[in-house]
């Protein structure tokens, strides 16, 4: 069983992991995204045996090794364009060092010299703040206003940014560099110039992934599932769902595990897993999705800050557990008593916390809860199977229809609040602006943190280049709308809207309903004579359109990124 | 004081009636719509003492007054194009006769002669169905499919359509004359020819409407708001309040009146006026608009069918009256009895019926209703006064955030079925269809109804081609969007997109609330110093946008025409 299992992995990989690399081409994100420099040692890893040994996840293989059939179809051409891509893979890995150099390098020679105390003197706004990195000096005051980190930035005031950048290696790209070195005041004396140490690994003991997910960054880890995958079940296996971390993946005994509940109007209770457990099992089919997903597309024109995710930040799974209004419940919640009270907000905080202690945490409007048709699942099942630690082992909360980036994992608290989640995410991160605005102009409270998301569709059967036979070509993908609005239906367009064909969509939309949390897949047969440019596009049931291209929907985050999903297929 | 609010109407009058028809152009409607023959003596009727004389309309008339104190300020030039636009709208008037002729008046030589008693043998699919117009027979079998009234045409099968005509003058249009001319199968005997008499005017007796609306249809009668008004105040007046009538006006007596509920679970009750005024009296400010508004926009480039609406289909009300849920619960609804049913559907029935019986009827999902957050509201107030005969006097249904059609006025009957309402409105006319789709391809089981609407903007303050002094412009309008999602932003460009500038929104958008059932007013001060084309666009509470231009969400009705408004300005 375990050869088998190996070797459907084995073929599964070529054809899904690298083609994103080279349709995608060089990635435009400047803040959170870097490129792993140890992707090709990682992924020679995962595709050893000591990967499908693992018991925990034999099942899952089995299911992938289903999937896998239907992949295996590997052709020569297939094959010559992984290997051809991995190369790539591996010279643009090649270009990287783990701690890349620059300025911060080099003494400037017209730039002052100071100590490590001197630096250390300047810790807050009265004495302005400064920082050091490396051989560089940097006055951040006017910068702690749009860290996209928010007052974290704060930490290390007065000191060195390195430890708190091993925490958070996203910094470590030339576009972050360029940015520090704006703030350049002086060099640190040499005798104060540590030579960078190997840190601790706080990624140190994180899960095995499945070597089909398309790796966006690695500490923490972001894995994309190849968007042909998406395509193939209604229900998204766990092992390839994709997967979106923004802390260190916390270690978590199930045994010991506990969810504190508290907040205005509820007495504070706490709730093992058990007591979780015993409350009514529910499930529910939700799609959750990164508000990055399809990013790439909207920085092919005008550079964006983000991971280089494709169409595949999103999946659909099957989530069991028990609803958060009967947990709340048991802690004293009454709808009732909320009816006339200002507008609160349910927080919740995930036990991935930084080196500060400050964990990851979203909230949502208390609205929402009140909404008899709304169906937040605090689960501990992920497709019939335990969470994967990766998802949130042991309980995660599910909010369907919101932007994945609510949907707290390895959920620890849930708390009634009069203000909003106070964590950069909520407050500055996951916030849509309008195409005038850049990071250096952003007033992070004119938008407010994106709930439900606008209606999205994407092609995964094919992508951009593709070269197809002349004639009947099968297109295939998804389409999603944010709080509980189905689909209505998909169309696809063969010569730029002139003219539009209906695709066939699968029958998870109900329309009759106000609890759409699924998405739904749809495939459309076109005949390709000429080389094609294809678009499709989705309206949901308030009859929301996407938006032709991403012009003026453009945001510097590369949010919600929704346009028309567009490709050129070239026939032969 | 009569005098003073006549003065007020006229000086209002000039600047907010005639401009439409000249920004507007010819319209682009061949189905519904009707280019009213009798505007303009119906308008000096309206201007006369006898209108204002009306003790009812008294306190309209002073909220009125004030807003024409803004509007007052009547320049020559406003006057001249006034004069020039009057005229307009008189020319076009004295082409049309009240029974426009055609082939239809004619004998088709090449043609067999039916006797009456010949097309009244066929009245069923099994004989085929015919109809005789005039002169001319018909052979309408193959048009029942496509008739967007529905099954309504089969009233007349056998026999003539005149008499179904003169209800629904609708079709009384060159258009439909040359759709109804594509089934000609013959003549029909001059013996039974009757020269059309002059018929029962179902529309004799209904209320007199406030000269500032613009006549979109006389009878049934559809009046827009001069979308200059609605900028003006928060709530839209009374008076100017759009009106959007599917069949003749009601006569309702207040102390008869009675309100049946009935249906799955639900004990029949009937509810008088009083019994509905004892339950706890509500208020909502909530907009209700057209599915049609801003029709002639989508209509530009190509031929939509239905009244020619600007963007003033629209308007805003504080509506008050008795939750439905609450009336339902006196009739034993439990929302829990419903939890494992079906989806089932509320149905609602207007007073206003055709000359067969056949009432105004719309239905939503029982999910709305299910929703905790949804309010809908047995109306029978509207900005504090009793509700107006035009507006559904003595009850109507409010849907917030629901297309207006759902929203019906003179409300006799609420139940709960299986089965949505099966009026044409519901099953036919108020649908979406992709933009490859004509009246000759349609399959109405394609598209769900409307319920909500996506977001959409309009600028208010000025009219396409408005000529502007070089300098500061203050543009202003409104944003919405239903499903009771906010208005995060308005943006305006007057660069086609390359640049964006955030529009001031009035604050009456809670975002942390999902009971955004009211617009937005924005407005903007822009520096024009050459010619220029304005665009406005808004994002919703769920991100979503409008899409760029109309090519794309194109549909044969003309229905949520939500893209872009784009006005051209040229700077003098």
């Amino acid at each position: 069983m375990k050869t088998i299992l190996c070797s459907s992995y084995r073929v599964c990989s070529p054809l899904v992991l690298p083609s994103w690399y080279t349709s995608v081409g060089v990635e435009t994100n400047f803040y959170y995204d870097r490129r792993n420099a140890r992707e090709s040692q990682r992924r020679k890893f995962h595709q050893s045996r000591e990967y499908h040994g693992q018991s925990r996840n034999s099942k899952n293989n089995l299911e992938l090794s289903r999937l896998g059939g239907t992949i295996g179809a590997l052709t020569i051409a297939g094959y010559l364009a992984w290997k051809k891509s991995t190369s790539n893979v591996a010279q643009l890995d090649a270009k990287k060092t783990p701690h890349e150099t620059g300025k911060h390098d080099q003494v400037l020679k017209h730039l002052p010299h100071f100590s490590r105390n001197q630096v250390a003197e300047h810790y807050d706004d009265s004495r302005r703040i400064w920082v050091s990195f490396r051989r560089g000096v940097y006055d951040v005051t006017e910068f702690v206003a749009v860290h996209p980190g928010g007052s974290r930035i704060l930490m290390a005031a007065g000191g060195s940014l390195e430890p708190f950048w091993e925490l958070y290696p996203v910094h470590q790209k030339s576009d972050v560099f360029q940015i520090l070195e704006k703030y350049r005041i002086g060099n640190l004396n040499e005798e104060d110039v540590v030579e960078a140490q190997e840190a601790v690994d706080h990624f140190k003991g994180e899960p095995m992934r499945h070597p089909a997910l398309i790796r966006r960054a690695d500490k923490p880890f972001n894995g994309e599932t190849p968007p042909s995958l998406l395509t193939e079940k209604f229900h998204t296996p766990n092992d390839v769902f994709y997967v979106r971390n923004h802390l260190p993946v916390p270690q978590v005994d199930a045994k010991t595990y506990r969810l504190e509940i508290d907040g205005i109007n509820l007495t504070e209770t706490t709730f093992s897993l058990q007591d979780i457990k015993k409350f009514p099992k529910v499930s529910i089919s939700a799609t959750i999705q990164c508000g990055g997903n399809r990013r790439t597309e909207m920085g092919k024109d005008k550079v964006v800050a983000g991971l280089g995710w494709t169409g595949g930040a999103i999946g659909n799974a099957k989530w069991t557990g028990a609803r958060l209004v009967d947990v709340l419940r048991s802690a004293g919640f009454k709808p009732e008593a909320y009816k006339h009270a200002k507008q609160l907000h349910v927080k919740f905080d995930g036990l991935d916390t930084d080196q500060s202690g400050e964990c990851y945490g979203a909230s949502v409007p208390l609205s929402y809860l009140l909404d008899g048709n709304f169906d937040a699942i605090l689960a501990y099942e992920m497709n019939d199977k335990p969470i994967p630690i990766d998802h949130g082992f042991p309980v995660r909360i599910v909010l369907p229809g919101i932007v994945g980036a609510r949907s707290v994992k390895w959920l620890s608290r849930v708390s009634i609040s009069e203000e909003e989640s106070q964590s950069p995410w909520q407050q500055r991160d996951y916030k849509v602006f309008s195409p005038s605005v850049s990071l250096e102009t952003v007033d992070f409270s004119a938008a407010p943190p994106i709930m439900d998301t606008p209606v999205t569709s994407y092609i995964c059967s094919h992508n951009n280049g593709d070269k197809v036979k002349k004639g009947p070509v099968k297109l295939q993908g998804y389409a999603f709308s944010g709080g509980g609005r189905g689909i209505v239906r998909v169309e696809i367009s063969l010569d730029k809207g002139k003219t539009w064909n209906v695709a066939r969509i699968s029958d998870t939309a109900n329309l009759e309903s106000t609890k759409n949390w699924s998405w739904v897949l749809w495939e459309a047969n076109v005949n390709i004579q000429a080389n094609a440019e294809i678009w499709v596009k989705a309206v949901d049931s308030g009859y929301n359109q996407q938006p032709e291209d991403f012009n003026n929907i453009w945001n510097y985050r590369g949010l919600l990124s929704t346009a028309y999903h567009k490709i050129y297929l070239e026939a032969r």
